[in-house]
């Protein structure tokens, strides 16, 4: 039906995650008919950023040098690593302006499900890592949700009996949350991780 | 916060339709961490296809010739005309098995509120080839939304004061449709379109 060029693109699009053959038509039409400038720009950086975008040697986010910024940066605080699923995650943690150490970006977590196990996500690179002789404790920061608790508790296996020492970041009500419109499993989770207070 | 190759790539991602911020960075990492092949693939199909595809001389659908197949096929019936917005409709109405005529394809609808008005869709390209000599009937089949009407109204004032015999598709309820579901509109219509039956 369509000439083979544009066939060939329309597979291509597919790639994109969430985009089935539908979408990828539409976004194939709209951008040999409206958007010719932004195609070629979007064509460019493709090819560009798989030349120059590979992962930091030291904690694995995406650079374009040897080793990202932030680990080159003599500012951070060397004794603490914080584990992230990705790297919006990382920026996420950033904007908290709470947290001054490295950290290690997992770039995936443990899901059985999708085939990804702890080689797959290689692991063995986030030991070595936690064992340079500088990393005083490592702070998982993977999400609350299955996959990422079920990574959690891998690395903390792998971790602490490597002699690192492992901490999680807290579970609770959100700040400015209301008991009423908290979910009794956060609920729950807040009374059993309660803390003492500073009197 | 992203490497500078990256962040060029978030940005190029969101000429894609109905792309924004959130997915293209979501898109960027995917691409970057698991489908560097895909990436790659869609780059060159994207530059290839700016190259190679254009606009059929005489039906404007997309081809990699001067014109199309269909155009310079010696079977079709060059005395009918059939209008369509997109490429996807002239494929729909290819799907019927039920028409046998050439096309021209608007590549958009009038549309004053996206800035889309009769130059925009370069209808003096479609008054020209209706005016070949062989065509005899002009069929429209612009959609029955409310641009889709008011593009059709237009085409039939512009090309009947050329002396072009215009036609629209039939309007009604769908085969297999029931009276009890079909809105109100639709049913109006039919009743107001209704025809003589053979006896």
């Amino acid at each position: 039906m369509n000439p083979s060029g544009l066939e060939a693109l329309i597979e291509a699009l597919r790639c994109l995650p969430g985009v089935g053959p539908k979408s990828a038509q539409r976004m194939a039409y709209h951008l040999m008919q409206r958007e010719r400038k932004g195609a070629q720009r979007l064509g460019e950086s493709l090819l560009h950023a798989l030349e120059a975008v590979r992962h930091c040697q030291r904690c694995n986010t995406f650079t374009e040098g040897e080793i990202c910024e932030r680990c080159a940066s003599p500012r951070r605080d060397r004794s603490l690593l914080c584990v992230v699923e990705t790297p919006v995650d990382m920026n996420m943690m950033e904007q908290t302006l709470a947290y001054k150490g490295l950290y290690y970006v997992l770039m995936g977590r443990i899901s059985p499900l999708d085939g990804v196990g702890p080689n797959e996500l290689g692991l063995e690179r986030l030991v070595r890592r936690a064992l340079d002789g500088e990393v005083c404790e490592v702070i998982l920061a993977t999400n609350f949700t299955n996959e990422g608790e079920a990574t959690a508790h891998y690395l903390t296996a792998l971790l602490s009996q490597k002699g690192v020492s492992v901490t999680r970041i807290a579970r609770g009500v959100p700040v400015g949350g209301e008991l009423e419109y908290v979910d009794s499993g956060t609920l729950a989770q807040a009374v059993r991780e309660r803390r003492g207070l500073l009197t």
